[in-house]
């Protein structure tokens, strides 16, 4: 019977009660490293998206500049039912993320099924998270072209490459 | 030997085809239940959104308003190649529910392998969905603000406590 | 012992490594085909998305009609940060993959749990995957209608078929 130490970090279940199994002494859960730090990464990108909602909310705000005249009349009248050049912006990052963060999500959590080596897997997702952050930051502060368009691409490496990984995989079974 | 009873519903299954162990007695499914209700309210929420895309759809043809030329051109000519308020009220209805239901759907499926407590999740999901679809009627009928505000912030509760439980397991593994 | 022929192809791991259980004999890796038939058209369709964005920036290029006046200045002047309606054509099917592309993800990742049958799940993904590269077709291309709304019509079809199955199976779980 193999014991778990309790102060090990919590690890993502198969959902598969391995336990039910007469005479089991499989652990409860999953232990895939890649997976778990695929779901770090894609948690702070995610956590990033949001920051960018928010500063979104607050550029409306203090820029007075509503998308819909209900919001517009509780801060202030209906003229403020308008468009602004730095709220977007903050639109135009926010898109350019689902652009790109969600297919991530999508080629990182398929990747990391397929058993790639933890650190090659690790670098992908590193680069692909600065990437995506610089991006970000690039956008909102308006910095000199093109560094936004280097993050953009630079960040697209891993994502390329975990895509042609998956289709090596998976062709045999279009 | 195990036998399931036909009459319970369909299992998620691991893939994994256990039985093709010699001897084995496993049932081949998995019985993640929080995997299960968090598929049952996220397909509630992508129905969700494909309502939204048939009402802009509806509006479109109602207002009579096309965003391709060539959609105009089929429903009473060029002139109708415009936009119109209410249309882009149903696009940001749509747009914000990418913004935030997709996030949530990769939140819902991390934290669903945590083996969390299928009470607790639950509880997670559905404030979310019924946040969601607050949301939405907010967004469409135009309900005074801060009813959509109130509706979204309430719905982002449940991610943030999932993105933070996601960081907490995974972060040894960064 | 059971022996895996290196000549196969890749199968997606579970992450759970059985080799660890004493005197085990499982294979390493999953064997749901359905999911890798999923990943395979899920990863085309997302490469799909990349081409679109790669035009999106070529036509920028070469309509001169940047979003940002930083791009602009880089590429002529701030009187190039302007509009063009075949970016705006080239951002309108972008984003109406995001709406359908991204759903079709998870409700395709659900499905292929759901343990069905290969051959009807691939028919399903293989529907989806060719409505929407002809959806793309029509919209870049300028199609007259209603080609790219019936190929929107015929992608929605096996969503539509998967969100039944997914709602059938995990409906005793809400």
């Amino acid at each position: 019977m193999r014991l778990r130490a309790l102060s090990q970090p919590r690890r993502i279940s198969a959902g598969w009660d391995c336990s039910r199994r007469p005479g089991g002494s499989f652990p409860r859960t999953m232990e895939n490293k890649v997976l778990m730090s695929f779901a770090f990464y894609s948690t702070i990108l995610i956590l990033k998206m949001y920051v960018v909602a928010i500063i979104t909310g607050q550029v409306r705000l203090r820029k007075k500049a509503f998308a819909n005249p209900e919001d517009a009349l509780r801060n202030g009248g209906l003229q403020y039912h308008r468009e602004d050049p730095d709220v977007e912006r903050c639109r135009r990052a926010h898109r350019n993320d689902m652009e790109n963060i969600f297919p991530f999500i999508f080629l990182g959590a398929i990747y990391s099924l397929l058993d790639p080596s933890p650190s090659v897997a690790r670098i992908h997702f590193f680069i692909f998270c600065v990437g995506r952050i610089v991006h970000t930051v690039a956008y909102l502060l308006k910095l000199k072209a093109p560094t936004r368009s280097v993050a953009y691409s630079v960040a697209q490496l891993p994502c390329f490459s975990m895509a042609l990984q998956i289709l090596l995989a998976t062709t045999p079974y279009w």
